[in-house]
């Protein structure tokens, strides 16, 4: 039974919902229907942030997910990729990190595989980077969202302090551009390994949409 | 700058988006609408526990709430009212919870004012209490959705450990029900007052609907 005399001695025991997690296709529920996920607005970059960590870029765009609408506010980067599809990771994950009126978050991570072909806008943050700065950009990302996302969808953190819960997932495998290995390597000699370790699902439901 | 060789030291910080809150309604951002709540299919109970704390039931029902179809999952009672507005608990708060598939949670809280008239279903309720058991019934409770319902919505937490945060507030000020002194009576003579304090805004936005 609670004591509500003595509410300052709650533990608040957070933890149990965190960020990235491993998917197994075949052990999740299954829809057959693309993520409920459209860019409404570009997704327009206005600032390059080196953060320390990764490249980060603030700007604006609108998307309709899942049924609401929520606003793009920031990009960034990890590799290799934070989520795990089938025990493999991708060589870059981006972030596309939503946000609504009363705060709720939403980050669309993008699984970018490798292909003989770079993505000119990932080129234009690497090429405009300035280390320890934080300098202006115009860039759209628009196209990075796919036609038809299929991928992950499930609730969990923010994958860098402070960690926060009751953040939305969707995770999508199928991009319809690639990186080059060079693109990669640029990013991982700037900031080393930047991919927080996957964590427990915990009972949590993991729906697929494909 | 983040070590990831050392995630394990991470702090996730949690805490700082809690719930009840204080709802002041002349600084907080102002919308011409009613809360976009909708009861699809009738929120009908079934079990009646006894969790030492209060009165918790369970049961079934659907909602549409901000465009998002939840599920009706139970239903739980505070008094005096956890949330405050201008400063004025109210003598009852209702907690409907609402969840979606992957998990999402959403508390609709009824501040429920007293009145000469006693709600019939809230009585059925507290007749059928049986301490410290777990009982059937049988009860249709979708009348205490307002019709059009006003109020504040806010992202905050759960307000009994664990505390998870990533919870959607609407909190309803104007049901259309009134309960009696005898019916609160009867919860705080079972339980105690049983509100947890307010908890700081931090910056958080909330949104009045009137």
């Amino acid at each position: 039974m609670l004591n509500y005399d003595k509410q300052a001695d709650w533990s608040n025991g957070f933890g149990e919902h965190q960020s990235p997690i491993s998917i197994r296709t075949d052990s999740v529920k299954c829809l057959k229907a693309p993520l409920d996920y459209h860019v409404l607005n570009d997704y327009r970059l206005h600032q390059e942030i080196d953060d320390g960590t990764t490249v980060r870029l603030t700007g604006e765009g609108t998307a309709d997910i899942f049924g609401r609408q929520f606003n793009f506010v920031q990009v960034h980067f990890h590799a290799p990729s934070e989520h795990v599809i089938n025990g493999k990771h991708s060589p870059l994950e981006i972030h596309l990190v939503h946000q609504n009126a009363i705060g709720q978050l939403v980050v669309v991570a993008l699984l970018v595989s490798l292909g003989e072909k770079q993505n000119p806008q990932l080129q234009q943050i690497i090429d405009h980077f300035n280390q320890a700065k934080t300098t202006t950009i115009d860039l759209n990302i628009r196209d990075w969202a796919p036609w038809y996302p299929v991928g992950a969808h499930y609730l969990g953190s923010l994958t860098t302090p402070p960690l926060t819960e009751g953040v939305e997932w969707l995770v999508i495998s199928n991009p319809e551009f690639t990186v080059t290995k060079a693109q990669v390597d640029w990013f991982q000699t700037h900031f080393g390994e930047d991919n927080r370790a996957t964590q427990p699902v915990n009972g949590r439901t993991v729906e697929l949409y494909k």
